[in-house]
């Protein structure tokens, strides 16, 4: 009786003879005792070794998978897709233990896979057995299992999974890798909304260091899981956007030969019997190859700063998005260019992550992102006038604090209604030398930064293209020119103007989210304290 | 008579008045002094300071582009656009000069805009005067000029240039960015075929470090264009084809606390008091990111090695095309999407990037990529065999030295007819610790090399997912197990079964071209001896 049923259950799957089950028993336990986990040995004592055990082939340990087989046969289902599978008979799932409660003949064990959830039950009977129920209630927490169910339609929503309208029956279940019973943090700790009220007024929350140390925990929060997906969404529409405008993706070199503005703030590398150094931005080579015709290009890669800002907005490594880009006559060309890639990947991210933005909003507190199109342009000495009017007292020619920085944010969001804005002709003494000045005002340049939640996002600025001047500016800037030899010679074989701008990708994906702290959309981040994990 | 036809001439365009045109003569002739063009200079002191000069405000030397004017009524056509031109009256092109040359009372110039060229005449008369073409004449090759035309069918091709049904006649010419009159290569030097007699017999070629150490101006030749859009469309293709696939984006660190494989060929960075190093592969952040439920993931980004060689095919800095994916059973899943995924990047090459392969192949003798689909999968033990068959000694557990790997792609070229193929189960003993061992034959391990053209491209793996096994093997290879704890520590918490593998983004589009040297295929490439510029 019982050997048919197992015949039946195990179709495609391990050996079913008493013979066989007890030899995979064995196994099981021999791994158990590797992993040191006594709660599932002691489970598998009861089970595994007692020939009156009729589920035993129906669960345990599984073999490392080494690749010894391929069980091409054995079809997986995803969560998402489950409803399709409600009345359909056994199928395969495989997903981690979210969390799992045996009490007395049944198992309650909630399923996860990256962002899903589905409830699962064991409850004794034919198929399973008392042993099998307390196995499946004493797997820990995070292991990956694999399990063999029937999808049956409920009639209430499960309010506690994302897969609210089924639950499975599970009629095998197998650990593929099992996690270590004590957790640094819990999923359910990580994942808590940021104000939501305990109803045991503990307010668990999981503090950043921790969140970090442990990141390959933390990284599965349905938050984070939607943060970094919508992270690699700016990072594709940046790409698709521009390339459908024209621009050709190149790389460039993190190790060059000398610090490109004047040596602060940079990384030093022992290189060879040599020392070299990081690139705090890819701009000049962006240059070289607009001056070898190019005409429009983009990179994405690492840009490195040796600033020691413990702030919630500097990394020493960032993903710098840059562009570069030759025009006719005026640099408003790239401006505009510019502009309307911001309001292109913000529509590309409202249209197509708002699952992710969604996510990320069980977790913490997002407005809506507001964007005008096309972006408001505001002047330098119009944002001054603004700041002003708000009682702040500011020079012509100061650069703007951050605290001031973020009053214009709010003040600009209050009159324009516009996370977004451009703010255009920097003074120039603030600017780096390689600055086109404006010509029709000395104090003020062909430079400008964009802004998302009143935050500096892209700083960028036509780029001087004949050398003379570039050496005459920067003589005016006190620097050696000797020194920037090949950047000025880069442009004495002809070359069109041109300007660009450099976009730092996580603070994009902080501002858009509005997330507080830079950490929190870098997988790995690094900052003056922080070079692990 | 003039006065009107300067007005008609000039609707748009620089100020027409004497008055004006003196104003720009004089503009023009200091921007001359300043960049010490003495011909230019005695060209505008003939045209700029004659007021009998009837042509004197269609030509000199623009002001510097500052942005002072949008001019957006004038209209910019692109040279393979031109045949729209034809009979439709004045447009304005921007260019570089390519070859100019004044006889008599004629200027014959080819325009060049990136790999397109067409010829433009200016020729004595009512418009243009003998100081105009004599300016024309003198401009110096690589300058970036302004011209308006009118676009002329011609009754025989011209085989001179890229657009040959046309020629252009110029009625006005400015030049934008001169460049200087001596250049360290000539673009048609440094564009001649390789197998090209010359004529004279002189086989004038352009040395590779004369080409790096001018790279922006060696980035103009019509074969580097090409080879730099061929390589931004295998990372577009790599990451489409992925995200098709469902693979996640993600970024890794470059600056890493411990070296990742013993401390070898690692460049050593200076982190504030500390020291750091640079990553000489993501695969750690890739598989922990497998281990935070990303499931399958790539990453473009910079790669360092510090290893002392100087061969046709090390860099010490490349970017990495790496991927990595969870899989159920057998890594062979993974293999077959790697394989599968080559596939579709050599089709897509073959496909969309055709003009440009036959760009370069104007240079370099370019045989077309063989490849099948699927993909030819060997054994190592297989490869061993067909060199042992060509009269090769080779041990069962030895690596494949570079010449073997070379003829083994060409035995495998002569019997398959395929410049792709995939060898698998590599010999333990070869590969590192984290490499997980067959299960079936200890000799050897579930890894795999892949190769285009004989040459290595891909080196991956199933890598081992178990803590405690993973000890056992590090140990095995005397290393340092408290030194790789935050490795082992990620995948106690429940990590599936996963492959991979890192692909060298320059050496694809080198072997894939055929190309002899990786240098070709770096915009900026870095060895031990070049870090410039």
């Amino acid at each position: 009786m019982v050997e048919d049923k197992e015949n039946t259950a195990n179709a495609g799957q391990e050996p079913v003879s008493k013979k066989a089950a007890k030899k995979q028993a064995k196994a099981a336990k021999k791994a158990e005792l590797k992993a040191g986990n006594a709660a599932a040995a002691a489970a598998d004592e009861a089970a595994g070794d007692n020939a009156a055990d009729h589920a035993a082939a129906r669960y345990g340990l599984s073999e490392m998978i080494q690749s010894k087989d391929k069980r091409s046969e054995r079809e997986f289902v995803l969560l998402p897709e489950l409803n399709a599978q409600i009345g359909k008979g056994l199928f395969w799932v495989r997903g981690r233990v979210h969390t799992s409660r045996a009490k007395g003949k049944q198992c309650f064990l909630i399923l996860r896979q990256q962002s899903s959830t589905v409830q699962c039950i064991l409850a004794v009977g034919d198929i399973i057995s008392k042993e099998m129920v307390k196995f499946a209630g004493n797997i820990p927490k995070e292991s990956i299992i694999d399990i063999q169910a029937k999808a049956v339609a409920v009639p209430n929503k499960i309010e506690s999974c994302t897969e609210q309208s089924l639950e499975l029956f599970v009629e095998q279940i197998f650990v593929i890798s099992q996690a270590k019973a004590q957790l640094p943090l819990q999923i359910e700790d990580a994942s808590r909304p940021e104000n939501a009220d305990d109803a045991e007024g503990l307010n668990i929350r999981v503090n950043q260091d921790t969140r970090l140390d442990n990141r390959v925990l933390d990284l599965r929060t349905p938050a984070n899981q939607a943060i970094f997906r919508l992270e690699a969404g700016v990072c594709r529409l940046f790409r698709d956007i521009l390339s459908d405008k024209g621009f050709t993706e190149i790389h460039t070199p993190k190790i060059i030969s000398a610090a490109s503005e004047g040596g602060a703030n940079v990384f030093t590398v022992s290189y060879f019997k040599d020392s070299a150094y990081l690139a705090q931005s890819p701009q000049l080579y962006k240059q070289m190859a607009i001056a070898a015709d190019f005409d429009k290009v983009y990179t994405v890669g690492a840009v490195f700063r040796a600033e020691d800002s413990n702030t919630h907005r500097h990394l020493t490594e960032f993903v710098g998005l840059d562009l570069e880009m030759a025009f006719k006559y005026h640099y408003h060309e790239v401006l505009h260019t510019i502009g309307n890639t911001f309001t292109a990947i913000f529509k590309g991210l409202r249209d197509k992550y708002s699952r992710e933005i969604e996510a990320v909003g069980q977790q913490y507190k997002v407005e809506p992102f507001k964007f005008l199109e096309p972006p408001l342009i505001l002047n330098f000495a119009d944002g001054v006038a603004m700041l002003r009017e708000a009682g702040i007292e500011t020079g012509d020619e100061e650069d703007l604090s951050t605290p001031n920085e973020k009053l214009l944010g709010r003040l600009v969001k209050a009159k324009y209604d516009t996370d977004f804005y451009i703010l255009d002709k920097f003074p120039l003494a603030i600017r780096p030398f390689y600055t086109m000045p404006d010509p029709n005002n000395p104090m003020y340049s062909n430079s400008y930064d964009m802004f998302m939640r009143g935050e500096e996002i892209l700083s960028g600025a036509q780029r001087i293209h004949v050398p003379e001047y570039l050496i005459e500016r920067a003589k005016h800037h006190g620097i050696d020119t000797t020194k920037i030899a090949a950047y000025i010679e880069s442009f004495r074989y002809g070359c069109p103007p041109h300007a660009g701008g450099g976009i730092g990708m996580e603070r994009v994906v902080m501002l858009y989210l509005g997330l507080d702290n830079i950490r929190k959309t870098s997988m790995f981040p690094r900052d003056p304290k922080r070079l692990t994990p």
